[in-house]
């Protein structure tokens, strides 16, 4: 049997390796669908196998499988870092185990997450007394509010800019209610003039630090409309909510103190490993109206004087996530979250400095954060076939996004271990490539 | 700064003394209501900490708040275990950090979710080629499960039975559905004869092992019904499907292969840690109907050869979960697994046969798999009260359920690690406290 003692010191040092070694690797997985598929049998073991062969069936099958998120050339999408205390705490989490359901099945878990998020809350300059709870992800935190919304409006209708994230769409969706996009501006920004009366309307989602280029939606001016036509005021700041950590970036969440929900992933720059989506609220009452429902064989006598968080959102079950939250905080202090969102920033403020200095290339969105949007000039077709080169090199991963209707290139700097000399180096290969 | 080696270390005989101590603490906390929060500081550190200080505040100030969900004495709910390769599963898990939205972000982990998905469903006898994916909760993928089903008969009513898990409940209240439920029998199942006309009706949830006393509806009829109406037939064994790894338990799955959705929690009764359920469907286009919403920023070049598994479900970020439930398979094999079954059916009929030989206490429900509802004789004050005086020894955590409008007690067995000396002992402790 596996003996937690030998088994895990083997898998400790896995750990310890692959984050020694995983700079050596090619960043985008180098396989072709189904070639991991192909290569494990069809049916579980009959007998029970030890635990080496999951980590040497680890090495040799699946890690050629794997897109190294921790690398620090991972420059795709929002640039995410598991780091050591969130991955030991994650070891502790598994092991411990624990289902808070409600506050009894958990008391330490219930009572943490509320304490953390609070710790965030105030690292982040937002307003005391809001109820925060963890979501697996912005995804299902963005669900859950507009969920609560439409309980206590009444109302069946979304509103977001065009440049929303796509949960939005899909949260209207699953629940059947009517979506409105509204235009943005040159920057990207929800056009406020063109929120019209939103009465008839149940959550006006305000977005800082957009997926495409971070543009930050005027949440002030937002927050007006919201107020005007008794709409709830949702606000996603899934990536760039970290950022507020820095005094110098809290301009951006101007308004944000008006929101009755907002949601930050401290999955993505916040250090902590996936899954960990902050939601609070300065509605809990109906969170709780829209989620609370206590069958009869849940009833437990504390329940009078004990907050239950499974009554704040969709699932039942809650895993020990504020663990991994509060190892990352505690390890890191507020000081090494700042220094860790400047290292990005600036990261990203050289790497565009060097764009805009090389007239083959052109910057495509004003920066705010650790985003740099830039293109080739020349056609969709030349940077998106670019993009693939890059991505197929291994060097680096990138994505892309569509801007006023033109394909444009995306540096995401977030990673943990990432340094001048990695983003050097994507700009080597990018020119190098951009020149075949 | 933490070191993955040093503090691992540390991390990992934090975790192997927990598991050999555990059965030394109360199982059910012993704290008050604010009790944890209060010895926590209000502000996050400015500056950081060494990991060891997470070690030591989680001895002294959380552990307390614990309840044990690993103790061989949990008896609530329906027990739990998260194994050694499951545990360290979740540390390499950590240690990746893949997100697995689309293929190319993982191919790794979005073929193994396929592969052990298949792997599961041939050890639990499912027909071949389902459609397997991996929610976070059965509250999430039974939420899906019904989208999916309102979005291919475009109805808007969800039926079950009285004795059907809460998350039905929330489910359909979150969609703004109506739900309909169905009496029961005098064995807890879904009437079948008051199932009426499912023309209307969206989904029809057949439950195999019920929350309250694990009854397990008539699927094969309810199939029938379903299939007469039009209607998408969601199957809840999130508890006793594990019971289907073996043959002698399979009566109850007579007629799932019918079924249009099921679900399984392998962090239930499959010695996976929380969380991981299991999703199942033979309609896997008509969830892609529901779920599939690529936008520009994620469109890759090779979609469309590779599957993203958040075209099937609500979350578009994913966890790498199917590590911890292959490295399970893995090194329990499907024998360990049948083992792990039969160890605890066995131990819930000793218990059984005990209550039925003592004339102050009755048996309230037929038991079926690992749970046993029983009530000592007399009023339902009394078998409350019992049921607080047994949880506040720590000696044992049980839970209770209503049946028939009667306060029964539920012991639920399924640790790792209980043996007949922890059952003898829950039965000491309660005949000891009945006396008191």
């Amino acid at each position: 049997m596996t003996d937690l003692r030998r088994d895990g010191a083997a898998a400790l040092d896995w750990a310890a390796r692959y984050l020694e070694e995983v700079s050596e690797k090619p960043v985008l997985a180098q396989v072709k669908p189904g070639a991991i598929r192909d290569r494990l049998p069809s049916t579980a073991p009959a007998q029970p196998e030890p635990f080496e062969h999951v980590l040497r069936d680890l090495d040799d099958i699946l890690l050629p499988g794997i897109t190294h998120w921790q690398h620090p050339r991972y420059f795709a999408y929002f640039a995410t870092s598991a780091s050591e205390p969130g991955i030991l705490a994650e070891l502790l989490t598994a092991t411990l185990n624990s289902v808070a359901f409600l506050w009894r099945t958990s008391p330490a878990s219930t009572e943490l997450e509320g304490v953390v998020l609070d710790w965030v809350a105030d690292m982040l300059g937002l307003p005391s007394g809001w109820h925060g709870h963890i979501e697996d992800t912005a995804s299902i935190a963005t669900l859950a509010a507009i969920i609560a919304a439409r309980v206590a409006t009444g109302r069946n209708q979304v509103v977001c800019s065009e440049q929303a994230h796509s949960s939005v769409d899909k949260a209207a969706r699953m629940l059947g209610m009517q979506l409105r996009k509204v235009p943005v501006d040159e920057e990207f920004r929800m056009r406020v003039s063109e929120l019209d009366d939103l009465s008839d309307t149940a959550v006006v989602v305000a977005t800082v630090g957009t997926t495409a280029s971070t543009a930050v939606d005027p949440v002030a001016q937002v927050a007006d409309a919201a107020e005007r036509g008794g709409t709830w005021l949702h606000v996603d700041a899934a990536y760039a909510g970290t950022a507020m950590v820095c005094p110098e970036f809290r301009w951006a969440f101007t308004g944000v103190e008006r929101a009755d929900s907002l949601v930050v992933n401290a999955h993505k720059w916040m250090l902590t490993p996936m899954d960990c989506s902050l939601l609070w609220t300065r509605r809990p009452e109906d969170f709780r109206k829209a989620f609370s429902l206590i069958p009869e064989y849940l009833r437990a006598p504390d329940a009078e004087d004990a907050l239950s968080l499974s009554e704040y959102g969709p699932a039942l079950g809650r895993r020990f996530r504020a663990l991994k939250l509060w190892a990352v905080l505690r390890c890191y202090g507020r000081s090494g979250l700042q220094a860790h969102v400047r290292n990005g920033v600036d990261l990203a403020a050289k790497f565009e400095s060097w764009v805009r200095q090389d007239s083959d290339w052109e910057v495509c969105a004003r920066r705010h954060f650790s985003v740099v949007c830039f293109r080739l000039k020349g056609s969709d077709q030349r940077n998106a076939e670019l993009l693939e080169r890059v991505n197929a090199s291994g060097e680096l991963f990138m994505s892309h996004a569509m801007l006023r209707g033109r394909y444009v290139l995306r540096l995401a700097i977030g990673q943990m271990s990432t340094t001048e000399e990695d983003v050097c180096r994507a700009w080597d290969v990018l020119r190098r490539e951009a020149g075949a």
